[in-house]
């Protein structure tokens, strides 16, 4: 057993389950005109230390028989928005702007394993660009879009129900700043801490920054707002702190509530503890949850960047959102709670008279699969018993005798009928797997 | 730019075929069976080190803070097989054999770059595993296989057609055992470079290990055998050997040439110089080309082995075969000689009048996305002809004006006619993108 922590893997069954969420996100994200690209995994370690918190998590690659003392020069990338900011630079002669792609790649970090983090982990992103502009409307598509995405996964595979929470850095920024809070940056990392240690660890922290008792009590009031209307208006209001900065990102924060909230009542909620950690967002922030495993931890979060990159020539302000495939599927594949009810693609096992003869189950097979009915020959020309025991095993629901005209049987009931190998169809709930809770 | 040379990386109108690629490889694998499976990127050093001539290429990972004078112990791997070998130990207990797999994913060779290699690239691996057993039919089946993929990627992509140069290790090995050759494994591994450095070149390595003027003689006549009808049997019989080995390979060999041959007759060729330079392979061996792309060198390979792994418990004997998805595409696309139409999904751009109606323009997408129409909203109320010049610049064939009672204009023809978001559809080749050579 070779097992490294940290690195999930599948059994059949299970990456089928995977599959269909990735085939999911992609044709949701098409569907909205977003342009699929695929970045190489490693970086220049430069490109991924630029972030300096994040640098100890990086793995570090290089070649087994580099020369002594050669230097580090690669990295596996963390995330899928560093490399994409690079690919943004290199490529900008060559792309339209707004520039909107989805990314679906794993991602590697060296850390600790411990329960939902992973060494190895898929995330799916989508990201509008723009080139020195890019419209506040865009903040409110990438929301809906991964609305939509959650939507259908929560019909087809199963998935609980989401509530993403919404904020937006300028009204917390502006807020701070009217307090007269000096590092109001420096505040909002601290706070971003709130879901995890706790108001009373918070603003301990913020004492020793030389944040005031007033402040304090004022900060952690803010991030207790929460709303399901625009009433939240009033509430930020009420203390009677005047800034531009903040009444920019209330107007953005109505703008963006209303329009989701149209779509999907259930769905959101303004949040004003919601920070996210990373510096780069300027704006819009939002987390997912699943809503009856809040425990998991956000499962989908992004916001808004003034400048994603910049070349000297040109700054790229963007907006995006990302999901994590693995974090949310991993637990529920790796322990068989969501599996395929076959461990093969197969509908039909076309079985073999004798290996002299195999060659007329590989036409009644040919005529099945000329028609996209998934099927397999069996592997040997046992006993008819000995082959259904085979497809039995592996989740086949149908066994084929004889050639092209031959008979077909539902190894489930029994029932076996004449049938031929140019017309016949399995129902169509059996032509392809079905989803299976455990 | 941060290009680094060996990891290709694709615009989105590339990237567009690559992805339709792997659609092809994946509806073909499944339809016969095969099921997937993605392995962890990363396996232990010794796992990727048990072939010695291989180490040297391994990319070796370790976390940026790890201990001073820590041990490496992990390595991305360099092919499918090895990490496949080890899945099939590691899951054993919990997979049904024949255990039919395919396995799409990046593999990484720390080699300098040269034309054609590539230090990450994406392969497409069939293989069929058994425990204890495996018939010989499924190395005719993996061929088969493989060669429908290809034809599929010939019709609907534009590849040239391909050539399946055929071998059996059993032929060769016998017939130099019954010539006295005393290391017939090493023997192999140097002719193997033949299509490399030539007749004369594999002569003098032969005779410096001790092969004598009369075996080296007949090794390179052996070598030098083509045929696409079983009349190689006589030829390889001519020199008068016997060997129950080579016959055994003789047999496999008429077996696998005219199985393939009746589905393919212009696509396969025995050839007996094929070797292939690994040493695990013990009877069919398979190589594929491009036909008026030979220099290319070889797209997809394979063969049998008698032992992919073994548990001490059980030897897992298999057959296999790989696709060099970036060693063939990586070319056509880096190039632009194979593109998408246009460099998004989107067929249809739908026009805003202002930001205050951009909600309407949103109902018409999501009207047409409902009848799985990619779309997206233009990003800008600006005039018209500006809108107008947005989708032209993506590629976008469509332009939709007003609500869902609208108008929907060709702006290729100029077209411009009355439509309803909830019954319009685009003419079907411009629904998806369409293929483009240069």
């Amino acid at each position: 057993m070779a097992v490294i922590s940290g690195f999930p893997e599948y059994l059949p069954q299970a990456r089928m389950v995977e599959n269909r969420v990735l085939d999911i996100l992609r044709e949701t994200f098409e569907l909205h005109g977003f342009a699929n690209i695929a970045t190489r995994s490693l970086e220049p370690l430069e490109e991924l230390s630029r972030k300096g918190e994040i640098t100890k998590e990086v793995y570090v690659v290089r070649r087994l028989h580099a020369e002594e003392g050669a230097a580090d020069e690669l990295g596996l990338h963390f995330d899928l928005t560093v490399p994409f900011a690079r690919y943004v630079l290199d490529h900008a002669g060559h792309l339209a702007f707004p520039f909107r792609r989805y990314q679906i790649q794993p991602n590697w970090r060296g850390e600790r394993p411990q329960e939902g983090r992973y060494r190895e982990f898929t995330q799916a992103d989508i990201d509008i660009v723009g080139q020195e502009t890019l419209g506040f409307h865009h903040d409110i598509e990438v929301c809906l879009v991964m609305l939509e995405a959650l939507g259908h996964m929560h019909d087809e595979v199963g998935i609980p129900p989401v509530l993403m929470r919404i904020n937006n850095r300028k009204v917390v920024q502006g807020f701070y700043s009217a307090l007269g809070v000096s590092d109001p940056l420096a505040a909002i990392q601290i706070v971003d801490k709130l879901p995890k240690i706790g108001a009373a660890a918070v603003g301990e922290i913020l004492s020793e920054q030389g944040v005031s008792a007033d402040q304090v009590e004022k900060i952690l009031a803010l991030a207790s707002i929460e709303a399901r209307s625009t009433d939240f208006v009033d509430a930020v209001r009420g203390f009677g702190l005047e800034s531009d900065l903040m009444e920019a990102g209330l107007a953005e924060l109505v703008g963006l509530f209303e329009a989701v909230h149209r779509r999907f009542p259930d769905n959101v909620v303004v949040d004003l503890k919601i920070a996210r950690g990373l510096d780069y967002y300027t704006g819009s922030v939002f987390e997912v949850e699943l809503v009856g495993n809040e425990g998991l931890g956000t499962i989908s979060a992004g916001g808004r960047y003034d400048s994603l990159a910049t070349d000297g020539h040109h700054t790229y302000p963007g907006v995006g959102i990302s999901f994590g495939v693995t974090r949310v599927f991993a637990p529920l594949l790796s322990k068989g709670v969501l599996a395929a009810s076959r461990p093969v693609p197969s509908a039909v096992l076309v079985a073999v008279d004798s290996e002299e003869t195999r060659y007329q189950a590989d036409d009644v097979a040919a005529a099945l699969r000329a028609r996209d009915i998934p099927c397999e020959v069996s592997p040997s020309a046992a006993k008819y018993g000995k082959q259904i025991k085979v497809a039995d095993r592996r989740g086949i629901p149908f066994v084929w005798f004889g050639g092209t005209s031959g008979q077909v049987k539902d190894i489930r009931t029994g029932e076996q009928t004449d049938a031929d190998a140019g017309t016949w169809s399995p129902p169509v709930e059996d032509l392809r797997w079905s989803l299976v809770h455990a």
